[in-house]
């Protein structure tokens, strides 16, 4: 098995130096010396995630799997590594879209979370949110100093669901995520090095890439195929749980962005977010 | 959503400065200016959890849930916060008594693990067993010095129910909890901070209200909707599995004491805490 | 009921001083005195577990199981804890042997894993995969220094069961296990100890006899009744997920070394070892 995926491996390194999804919003260089992959998301100027940013990334993310990707780095192109879910897409949203906007999302956690080749979330900057998620999906985060993390939900009214949780519970246990969700704590990154919620601090971006690429090189001698099997046996319950509850999941979303109070809120809070950025 | 919340927690804090249910073993005071409610055990000496006590718990937690109460303290009124469930409940009982006794431990189990509202346990004393529980179904726990805390259900010859070591599970992780009930281990205030089963060593009464009160304070600008399902989401696996396992619970209990050997090791027990008593 | 189970634990302290299975691969010493049980694997070199000492290792634990054994301590009589489970079982099987040497580890787990009695592994020697396992179904784990313990199975490009897995998940977490497999690490004992893997260092055979007799004492005013359901409550989930999963992991297995790429790397590994014997 190893020496098939290896074959297919080498075919990949050769395959594309660089390539970007339709919108644009994700761009992904594959080395061709190591074969890993950088995935960089750049829909300024903070990457919130709409549904194009994500449609993007869920292309980006189908194509390194089809390609047999070695590793994945993901990284943002500014200094916001990414600010989270775009509220936009849930204030006075058309249902279609919204829709789609969802299902998406659970199709990128999925594709995400459960890869098979090897993540790391270079986490250049704050990392709210789904933004954190994103981060969290990965197998090793590794974080710039001096700035926030955490799903931070609860702040804004609204509540990160069963999955992001479940998510969280994987790597920070049961007891820190519910301090963590119902205070809807951002962690500074020396609080999130403390609790496990990230693996390293890193000075700055080569730094940032030189630990992805130690991480990575723990793979050297494995099995890509035995890698991604034990992977998916650690990940495979939260996966599972994850598939079998997205009609529901999108229909407490749905359900719950068609409540007034929710509307009110969101309104409210686009409204402070303009008058932040006109002072 | 918040703001509905909020207009129902005004209502609240203006409902009743204090309460207590039917046999006045559970006293209940509500803040007028935090809206925060202090529930005090007070059955002499030890607050042993007979079927009088919880009954009166149960109630009070159903009337701070239906006035949503936006926080409570849970504490004692003596040196001991709780010594856990009384013995004589299961020595040579009544059938329908132990029937009811059980069902009520269920509930006020429910009620408080489950409780919409923030709950934070200031341990004042032992916590033995069922004391141990209860504080343990709380979200934040302060605890003065040189007291004992755990659940050692095994030192009595009996067994903490699935849901007790569950809970335990949730705070402790299982590798800590095993070695927790199979001693049947009670720790030290101080080891109990150390492995996490308790948050803070408090100096006595005023600081441990002030502690509670500071963690209350990290929600005073969450939504208390928001708040409360994110804590549902953490919690929810081990209530509906609590939930769907209430009958066979019942069962299971009923069938332990039913046999000889453990109403012999209890009568033992009883005779040796009265000599103990008489001396 | 601790009564009971009293009497029988006398009888079983008369019950034998030293017993062998079938092929003498695992030797069993009772002490007269406390009753403890000393397992020894003794397959040369290395414990390399096959159908044969899986076979005497399960008779042992049934004996064990039936005479009520007080306490049992896993060691070995080599340098080497267990090298894991034997490769050549995998390599061009006979199907019929596969199958009942997969069937007897899945008995030795559940055997081991929900053992009534406690249980202390004294870790004398290297554990890597299978003997890491089997250290892991213990209660505690005392190990010598400069030695290793993982589950190192991808580095053989082989996959750890999930029943392996969720076995480490118990000890020392979801997060840990995964960065574990994945890299198929082996822990030297210090880190095995840092990160709970293991519970404590012990200088050589008598210090680590007097730690796990340490630890059998904990339970020695502890009814056996209450202690085995206590572990039972927190193991059962496991085993239950193990147990029902039976056929399915042996398919799986089964599976697996049917593929010419397996059989392939299996091969080249044999040759490397009995080159590496050879120099």
């Amino acid at each position: 098995m190893a020496f098939r995926s290896l074959t297919k491996t080498i075919a990949f390194s050769r395959f594309s130096r660089s390539f970007s999804a339709a919108s644009n919003l994700v761009r992904v260089e594959v080395s061709d010396k190591s074969g890993i992959a950088t995935v960089t998301l750049q829909r300024a100027p903070v990457n919130s995630l709409n549904l194009e940013i994500l449609a993007d990334f869920k292309q980006s993310l189908k194509e390194l799997e089809k390609n047999k990707c070695r590793g994945a780095i993901l990284t943002s192109a500014f200094k916001t590594f990414s600010a989270g879910l775009d509220i936009n897409e849930m204030y006075k949203p058309e249902i279609d879209r919204a829709k789609k906007w969802w299902t998406t999302l659970q199709d990128v956690y999925e594709l995400l979370y459960g890869s098979s080749y090897p993540t790391v979330a270079f986490i250049n900057g704050a990392a709210p949110a789904g933004g954190c998620l994103l981060s969290m999906c990965c197998e090793y985060r590794v974080m710039v100093p001096n700035s926030i993390i955490g799903l931070n939900e609860t702040q804004l009214g609204i509540v990160a669901p069963a999955w992001f949780a479940n998510t969280m519970e994987n790597i920070i246990g049961k007891r820190q995520t519910e301090l963590a969700l119902t205070t809807g704590r951002l962690f500074s990154t020396e609080e999130a090095f403390k609790i496990g919620l990230i693996d390293e601090i890193v000075q700055g971006k080569e730094d940032g890439i030189n630990r992805a690429n130690a991480f990575f090189s723990k793979f050297s001698k494995i099995s890509p195929f035995a890698r991604n099997l034990s992977k998916q046996i650690v990940r495979g319950d939260t996966l599972k749980k994850m598939s079998k509850n997205r009609e529901n999941d999108l229909n407490l979303f749905l359900q719950t962005i068609s409540q007034d109070s929710v509307q009110k809120g969101l309104g409210f809070y686009i409204e402070s977010l303009k008058k932040k950025q006109a002072t």
